[in-house]
């Protein structure tokens, strides 16, 4: 590195100028290559109070002018983030590589995702309807009383403060999925940058900063925020001009957020995605016509990422009753594998630490196969490990229901499928739950389907719950303590609806209305006009 | 009242005998007769620990048959419901005149809009596009890896606790709103009478089970509890069966009730109505071309019904310069009035300390017109009283926004019309804000309503905010402390959203989805297909 960058942002902003801040002190933070361990240059500051209130202020400005735009001005600024980063995709993945130590595909799959994600929403924020524009017309003659015109439609919160994850430095970071909703919504964004990718995080940041800038929105639109610690992410939070809080983490960082946001004198949204187990329910039939295969495929899914994902299958049911191929392919599938790289040497200890403590604190789990080769050069490992247990066990041991974020699943027995349906009323909310099931079990399927439903927000048929497919009808969300608001999904065209509240107008004249309620439909949008779904205009 | 029946119920409950529960104990409570100050029997019992538990665990059961019925079922039900309302209608009527002092007139318009409340939830369920059904369909040749299908639509949350409104004996109560939205939605209903009607309560309730019974619904699908105090009502928040809560009444109640919610071990959603002032604000041009008009309209509003109402007009902005009429016709008006019966001799009592401390505790604050005559009958009444002060003094006076529920407003002078943006940029969360404007007026127009978009709910145009439209298109919310949640409505049908969370389900067969999402759209809905609005098959 050279001697001008020793010391990097505290704060990107776009009132910003493009080189760093030089910031005296001692409170900076390094990046850590986790393959390596060595320190990356440069060293990054922690907003101050300042800095904090600053930028709070300027979103809350530009919240004026960003609720004022029109939904394709926001998608001409999604798609120009969009194009920015694509510019800017071989320097980013670079540094994303080195600082999370994902493979550069995985990186690139990545930065396509995120990309996919910013046009995905500047479709919605154009196309308009997700608004749900609804009219009541006038009935001045109705009696005993007159019936107004009533129109309302969704309106954006205000500044939303959003939590890059370390799994995702791309799509689930600072121009992630919760920055493109928002700004799709019409909400300022303030991230604050997850502390194990600064330097990804600087340049994505730059390159929607440079975005804004050339299209002219003002310079509370977006900013990005560092800290090595909570200081700065607290004070966002408590910040009475922050209208909202998006993160995706750890359930102690999400319920952390959740008691701050609800404490404030004016309690404010918060959206945690804080992970979950994704149980996996194989019916009898199932493993008896594909006991090898799914095998396989269960190994794919909890190792795939290194099982650094929220939707990792952490806990699977199978029928004691077992067709040969089942164990055989998970022990030679698992214990051929190596140890594998993690993001930060802090996640791959608290990784072996759970791993241990189910291997060796409970009497009823037992180690079916473990990786049998370390990668010596990585600082940051953790070794895949399978391991099993009964239901009974695991019934009596609810901590077993916990995630243990990284490469390991937990294989539970069952004597008898009927089971299965009490079992899953007694699941915790869970990103997701799958089953495999084939036309033998069909008696056992209605029910527990029922059942599932009731404790998660995705279903998954005869697959695996690793991959979130970015699209409108996904939902990436779940009951407590999955997330914070099963009522909303943090993935998908829906997850727009987070940022924005209804607002009714009544009997406002036409010209003070926005277009979306507008009696001539300018817009050629879909309504609902007096209860029916029309892109007619009233005129 | 016969010797017979001397205790009411401490339950009404579905699998309940028609007949009230004979309960001892010194627990129990009376309605008191707010005109007179005499008690009614009978005395009602308070839901003992043991009951809640029942009552929950009944909902619980209830919510796995509700969470299958169809739209039309649930449809039935409501109509059922109005039905049974409109057959003992008189005698509803009746008991809630003797309880609550509202005269029968108001109270058989709002039996009306109870009832119209539950034809119109039943339009909506029997429709069933608000489930918002999406469907992205598979692509198997899809590279680099193929798109499973994935469908989601809203589902019900499972039981619902609903708190009773003491201003609203009818639409706001047992059978109203949040019932009827939280039935519609497919969730079991779980009501907290309110304590000053319990005797109408108890003839709502039991219309609701003679309704369900008759058709067939389990027993949890509804289910009436009594108490004099929080008990009951604290242990149904807390229960963990239950699953959301909504509310309406004072900011005190909502926020126990929201911190209740929130500190859960598992969270749940807590809708919490709490009011607000309903700032007006008449800009120069409409009070130079109408200023009688609008001083009819405000004494008339803020009169109505006593002024207990969440969308009386608390405060009201007009210019210090003014045309004759105004003032006069306030002065009239109001000092003809007589004091008005309240609901009861507390809410009375509370609207008078309300009024006195506003009156005597600040200097700056006018007293303009007070009603004159006092009816000596009236146990529980207050007075109309209308103040006014200075601009100045109320941005330094913070409490002067706080409601007073009851007869009385707030004239507040300003000197000149620029001020009023800034001025409503400093109000907290209201349920409504309301202008009057002329085409004088315009140059003040944009600002300011772009300002009140972001404080309020429901934005009113030169007209008064009492009168809640229930519509398709109503917003009554808005922002922290008005209610708990911005981002729903309690009044119209999107109030519906409220009590449901998207699931999703991933390449499930159609055999096993719920009818809204398979393929054939047997049911003919409107769905976003691949993001686009249709009501096509897929085969």
């Amino acid at each position: 590195m050279s001697g001008m960058r020793m010391t990097g942002a505290a704060v990107v902003g776009m009132g910003k100028p493009a080189t760093n801040i030089q910031r005296g002190g001692e409170s900076g933070f390094w990046a850590v290559n986790p393959m390596t361990g060595e320190k990356l240059e440069p060293k990054y500051g922690c907003a101050s109070g300042v800095e904090v209130a600053e930028t709070t202020t300027q979103a809350s400005e530009a919240a004026w002018t960003m609720a004022a735009s029109s939904g394709k001005m926001r998608a001409e600024l999604l798609r120009k983030i969009a194009e920015k980063l694509l510019s800017a995709q071989e320097a980013i993945v670079q540094r994303a590589h080195l600082e999370t130590g994902l493979p550069l595909a995985r990186l690139n799959g990545e930065m396509a995702r995120t990309v996919g994600q910013l046009q995905l929403f500047a479709d919605v924020a154009a196309e308009g309807s997700w608004v749900d524009a609804r009219i009541d017309t006038a009935q001045p003659e109705r009696t005993p009383m007159p019936r107004p015109a009533v129109r309302s439609m969704l309106r954006p919160l205000g500044p939303v403060v959003v939590f890059g994850a370390s799994n995702f430095p791309l799509a689930f970071s600072v121009a992630g999925g919760d920055t493109a909703a928002a700004l799709a919504a019409g909400c300022p964004v303030i991230v604050k940058a997850h502390p194990a990718h600064p330097g990804t995080s600087e340049l994505v940041g730059r390159a929607i900063c440079e975005a804004a800038s050339e299209l002219g929105w003002p310079e509370g639109t977006f900013a990005l925020l560092f800290d090595s610690g909570v200081d700065v992410g607290t004070a966002l939070v408590q910040h009475p001009l922050v209208q909202a809080v998006a993160f995706t983490g750890s359930t102690a960082g999400g319920q952390a957020l959740m008691k701050l946001a609800a404490s404030r004198p004016e309690p404010i949204p918060c959206f945690a995605e804080m992970g979950s187990s994704n149980p996996v329910f194989v019916l009898p039939g199932a493993m008896q016509a594909r006991a090898a295969a799914i095998a396989g495929g269960l190994a794919a899914s909890f190792t795939l990422g290194s099982g650094q994902f929220c939707t990792k299958p952490g806990v699977v049911f199978v029928p004691k009753s077992m067709p040969d191929g089942f164990w055989e392919t998970l022990r030679a599938t698992v214990g051929g594998m190596a140890s594998m790289g993690m993001l930060t040497a802090g996640i791959a200890a608290r990784y072996r630490q759970g791993v241990a403590a189910r291997k060796h604190g409970a009497h009823g789990v037992e180690t079916v196969a473990e990786a049998a080769r370390t990668v010596e050069s990585e600082v940051a490992a953790g070794a895949p490990t399978l391991m099993k247990t009964t239901l009974e066990h695991y019934l009596s041991t609810p901590e077993l229901e916990e995630e243990i974020f990284g490469p390991t699943m937990l294989v539970v027995e069952y004597a008898a499928a009927e089971d299965l349906a009490p079992v899953a009323q007694g699941l915790r909310g869970h990103l997701t739950a799958t089953m495999h099931a084939e036309e033998a079990d069909r008696e056992f399927v209605a029910r527990l389907l029922a059942v599932l439903v009731h404790r998660v927000g995705r279903v998954v048929w005869n697959s695996y719950p690793t991959g979130v497919e970015v699209c409108h009808a996904m939902v990436h969300g779940g009951p407590f303590p999955a997330t914070s608001d099963s009522r909303f999904t943090s993935v998908g065209a829906a997850s727009i609806l987070r940022f924005a509240r209804p607002v009714c107008f009544q009997d406002v004249p036409d010209e003070w209305l926005p277009k979306e309620l507008q009696s001539s439909n300018p817009l050629g949008m879909e309504r609902m006009v007096n209860g029916r779904r029309t892109r007619e205009s009233l005129e």
